[in-house]
């Protein structure tokens, strides 16, 4: 059975799943974050099939995330490499990182450690910032629904906001 | 065809999808966030098979992401609760929404924003706080391989590095 499109789910997080939720295309992403372009290297440490994996790259592609375009030293190759809206990505990966750090953990300790890159310091944790510059906690940021909200997102609010008294 | 575990794969992005990776889940997760709690009121709202809500759930409660237990006020029915595990997911499915705002965007605008809860102003973006307190840029922020790293992990983190000298 062919799974069911997110397209038509007005809300930003059924719209990125529809381009990143597919099975095995995160750890496609995650390889190419790391510089990894070529097919057969995705293939080879993905341990993925082949009809999978061109799939998953075409869609990619076609979603202008991974740019496919000759390789630069051998005209015959073809590499894959992250577009800004791929880059754009990378909060994504390392807020999945830090959940799986913590609440999937390895018994010898972390697989990947999220780091400042000048100090080499394990960061404490993420945050946002607000628009006058200061840094908040996650915690006190809010999902409201915005002018292109639809009656079910809006439904989702309403819950919330009496969670939130109750 | 049975989709492959990534069980076997020791990296925190591969477990966390492993948990919240299949189709479906993290809606169901957004609408638990929400207050959503009834099969029912999953059912309706994401216009999902009953067997696809029910294998989903279960799952959800079997690696601790929701807590299964019956109504409050009706002993009779069963409620689906997200325990600190499953909260814990706040920071992945901010970073979705925004990035779902930014690159696959409503013409008429946000569908859902991301606001300070105490201003109701927008937030500026997500970042990561130092181990001393400050505000990093994700930008500024490394994935390195820890102790429990394995060799495909250290394998991307040499490609990284020879991408970063590149």
């Amino acid at each position: 059975m062919r799974k069911r499109s997110f397209a038509d789910i007005n809300c930003p997080i059924a719209q990125t799943l529809e381009l990143i939720g597919e099975w095995w295309t995160l750890l496609i992403i995650r390889n190419a974050f790391c510089g990894m372009c070529r097919f057969d290297d995705f293939q080879r440490h993905l341990d993925i099939s082949t009809n999978i994996l061109s799939a998953r790259l075409q869609r990619l592609v076609a979603s202008g995330i991974l740019l496919r375009q000759p390789a630069p030293d051998d005209g015959r190759a073809v590499e894959y490499t992250l577009t800004d809206k791929g880059r754009a990505l990378y909060p994504v990966l390392l807020a999945i990182t830090q959940w799986g750090e913590t609440w999937a953990p390895h018994p010898d300790g972390a697989r990947l450690q999220l780091l400042e890159r000048a100090s080499g310091q394990p960061v404490a944790g993420l945050a946002a910032v607000s628009h006058d510059g200061r840094s908040l906690p996650l915690a006190d940021i809010d999902l409201q629904p915005g002018p292109a909200a639809d009656a079910k997102t809006h439904h989702l609010a309403r819950l919330r906001q009496q969670q939130a008294k109750g």
